[in-house]
């Protein structure tokens, strides 16, 4: 199924420019063409048809390719996180038996290394130069059956434990979630699509496939160095996902808000929240709409986004920041509710906290090889996120915790976004996360973590009386600690659980 | 699944006008807790989940409701045309074996004489005042659990003779098509949808659901009028679908084009071919876009639309008339193919003939009933429409003919669109049919069948002479006869089965 996205642009729009790698450019009729020989290399290296194939790579055109090559021999595609180490990688790669390891010149080393590492060896296809002059002379593919509910491909959500999940999506996941991604965002031929976050994550490798269908443009980012970044979605680029800590190394790189983005007409993130003094920014800077985005891997990603209804595009822009700050709306093709533990919905008072769950076409059917995850991770058919939220009168949703990032302090239940979103709004705080940390007293206590902007000073009882005047008392941190940066997720998010790890012997006030 | 698309519209834009119905608005809010009480009403009346509700009722309100009051109550809507006779319409629901017969006050007297006919007669439910009145009253049904392959629709694609077919569309089939027309047309509850064409037939009936789902508005136009139409026109309707007579009528009233229709962005239409001198009248008409749609009710139904390419958009406008009236691209969405005999794609050289096959979420699983029918239908899961095309560079369909209709005249294959349009290129023709009628010498031999523009000579003569001018010999009618109508299917397609029908008896010339 997933094949079918590119034969229809091959047929419809062969001569237009389907990617563009620094000074390589590929029409859509060159890129088919090429899928098709990259699939019969990969069949005959022994990957047949729901074989996986792991691949380690950058941006590139390689890697648009391997997609589509995955999809067109019917084998199922491992992304691999480059940043996740050799040991972490062999692991996935041996839980995924994965037949075939493709991989960039760049992480040549990295491949070699891993496949030191592992057991049952998968046969390693590096995309170098050699491979490149072949290519050519490689008789195309005829086109693999699939069924709609066959693997397409397989996230692992992380390689840094030992209980890493591999989310199965299928065809159908991957179709469904570009066609109502396509819908929600009004893609079209016209649309130049800016790879910046890395592509072996789904934050960017959705676009991959919505972009694809309508016809439009791929521009790959190899590295993300703030000033090409800028030059590109100075460019043509006329929307992209960036995870957060992108968003704010953009705009606050000196000269960004001086340019001009022409083409440039949204700009996603999402996985964290977001200030309004940011989005605020961000549009001033790009002169482009912001969205906030709400997803999973096990939803191909998005269920919701900050795009406002025309009723609240006429509010004062002020207002409209934090609109588009929220969750967001769930978009038309995936059903997503807020409920509580009966199941039955939340009131829409936007203050009855309850879970998100959902269900659809582009719900993952499970975890690949893990049946006891899979069970738990359904409730008679609905998806459960673990994400905790409100529904306010306008349909909006609004995390306010992931269910197990909730700080159990006093007998209270203490929303660590709640507090994160009054430190946010002091002119000192770049980035905060707020933990319970283990403490005899209360159970847990409410600790704050706070990077500071350039320039502002590290003042804690400053950051907690601002707290105090706009907190209750339980929410209130028992302390406020500052470091220099913030431990990351593979995908760029902040990792709580290893914020609370580093911090699990931190002396706490009493 | 059909609910959610209600109930998401209910949540993010309550206080929205739903539905427009001459003086009658009503918001998505109120439209949700009718829907409920009349669903609740339907089940009161022993239509349990998976049993079919017919329905008699033109354009409106009631019909609105009734096609989410049957997707909030797991029931199947089995949509009437109420054009047919009752001993057509008694066949359909006795067929169906419906449970309860719905029917608007204007069809009161139909609907009676239909139950007359009916040796099981389904309850008749009867949307008058005192229904009006009761409404209010009924408590809301909770919402059926629905699987996404449980039947949503049954449509009968035609009650004329004994072999009608009910077409099975399912939940999945109505969703996933509601969100590849939202996808390609690019609807957002910016728009406002004239439902002129009838509900009970597919090519208007799904905007209900796409329009629904996005948050837009549907404005009622219960009888052709003119005039009447014209006002809705251009009263802030922005896109609708029209069939082909409606579109000739409309753009030759008196004074039609010197009106201004400022929301009006597209008219689409289909069923039939059109010269591209039409499709200019009805640009400069309406100032609005045309777009030539393609699709059947077993395929819920768009499978192709003649939006025009980037680079088409840069042709002259004399040339892209010409492309807005080809059959079309295929959507995103949907597979759709132009095959040979053996099911492999033909050459997209604009020449070589073939079938179209499609594939697909919006693809029925059948017909009703009926196994040997829906045996016929597929092949290698692919579902044949019976449509002969040819497939260009620019991957574009174009119809040449149905199967059926093709002429096969002194051993050669003759399709009768390309005479048609030959036909529709002479000044004096509005209309025009060819068809194959029994001959002696050449099998089936070539006839016209014209409807003259007001004012224009009936030449045959004239027209024989145009049309030896540009068509090859075989091509060329060996007669053309003159009619002041031709006769139509229920959906308002020129009927080639009654025309030959009709001219059984011609004398043909030798």
């Amino acid at each position: 199924m997933i094949a079918s996205l590119l034969t229809r642009a091959v047929a419809q729009y062969p001569d237009a420019v389907a990617v563009v790698d620094g000074a390589l450019r590929r029409t859509y009729c060159e890129l088919g063409v090429r899928v098709a020989r990259m699939a019969a290399a990969w069949q005959a290296l022994g990957a047949l048809p729901r074989d996986r194939v792991a691949i380690l790579a950058e941006n590139s055109d390689d890697f648009l390719q391997a997609y589509f090559a995955a999809a067109w021999s019917g084998t199922v595609l491992t992304p691999l996180n480059w940043r996740n180490h050799k040991e972490g990688l062999a692991r996935v790669i041996a839980h995924a038996e994965a037949k075939l390891l493709v991989a960039t010149p760049r992480f040549a080393e990295l491949a070699a290394a891993t496949l030191a590492e592992c057991e049952k060896k998968p046969v390693l296809l590096l995309l170098d130069d050699a491979f490149a002059a072949a290519l050519p002379g490689i008789p195309p593919l005829p086109r693999a059956a699939v069924e709609p509910d066959d693997p397409a491909h397989l996230y692992y959500t992380s390689g840094t434990t030992g209980d890493a999940k591999g989310v199965i999506l299928t065809h159908r996941n991957v179709t469904s979630h570009a066609l109502l991604a396509i819908a929600a965002l009004q893609l079209s031929e016209r649309d130049t699509w800016g790879h910046i976050a890395p592509m072996f994550h789904l934050a960017d490798a959705w676009a991959t496939f919505a972009v694809t269908w309508v016809g439009g443009c791929h521009v790959m980012v190899r590295d993300f160095v703030p000033t090409t970044v800028l030059d590109v979605l100075a460019g043509g680029v006329t929307i992209t996902n960036l995870v957060p800590t992108m968003l704010v190394d953009l705009v606050h790189q000196p000269g960004a808000a001086a340019r001009r983005y022409p083409a440039l007409r949204r700009v996603l993130s999402g996985g964290a929240p977001i200030a309004p003094a940011l989005v605020a920014k961000v549009m001033a800077t790009f002169g482009a709409e912001y969205v906030q985005t709400y997803g999973l891997t096990e939803t191909s990603p998005y269920l919701t986004m900050s795009l406002l209804t025309e009723k609240l595009q006429r509010l004062p822009a002020e207002q409209q920041f934090a609109w588009r700050c929220r969750t967001g709306r769930p978009l038309a093709g995936v059903e997503v509710r807020v409920v509580r533990e009966d199941l039955s919905d939340v009131a829409p008072d936007g203050r009855e906290v309850g879970q998100i769950v959902c269900r659809g076409d582009s719900v993952t059917p499970g975890y690949w090889r893990h049946p006891a995850a899979t069970a738990a991770a359904f409730r008679d058919g609905w998806f459960c996120t673990g994400d905790l939220a409100v529904r306010d009168a306008e349909g909006f949703l609004h995390i306010v915790d992931r269910a197990k990032d909730v700080i159990k302090s006093g007998g209270e239940s203490i929303y660590s976004t709640e507090v994160e979103q009054v430190l946010f709004a002091h002119p000192a705080v770049q980035e905060a996360a707020v933990i319970g940390l283990p403490h005899p007293r209360w159970g847990e206590a409410v600790v704050a973590v706070v990077v500071c902007r350039a320039g502002a000073a590290a003042d804690g009882a400053a950051l907690l009386s601002h707290c105090r005047a706009h907190l209750g008392g339980p929410q209130v941190p028992k302390t406020v600690l500052f470091r220099d940066a913030l431990p990351r997720t593979g995908s760029g998010k902040i990792s709580k659980r290893l914020l609370r790890e580093a911090l699990r012997d931190e002396v706490l006030p009493g």
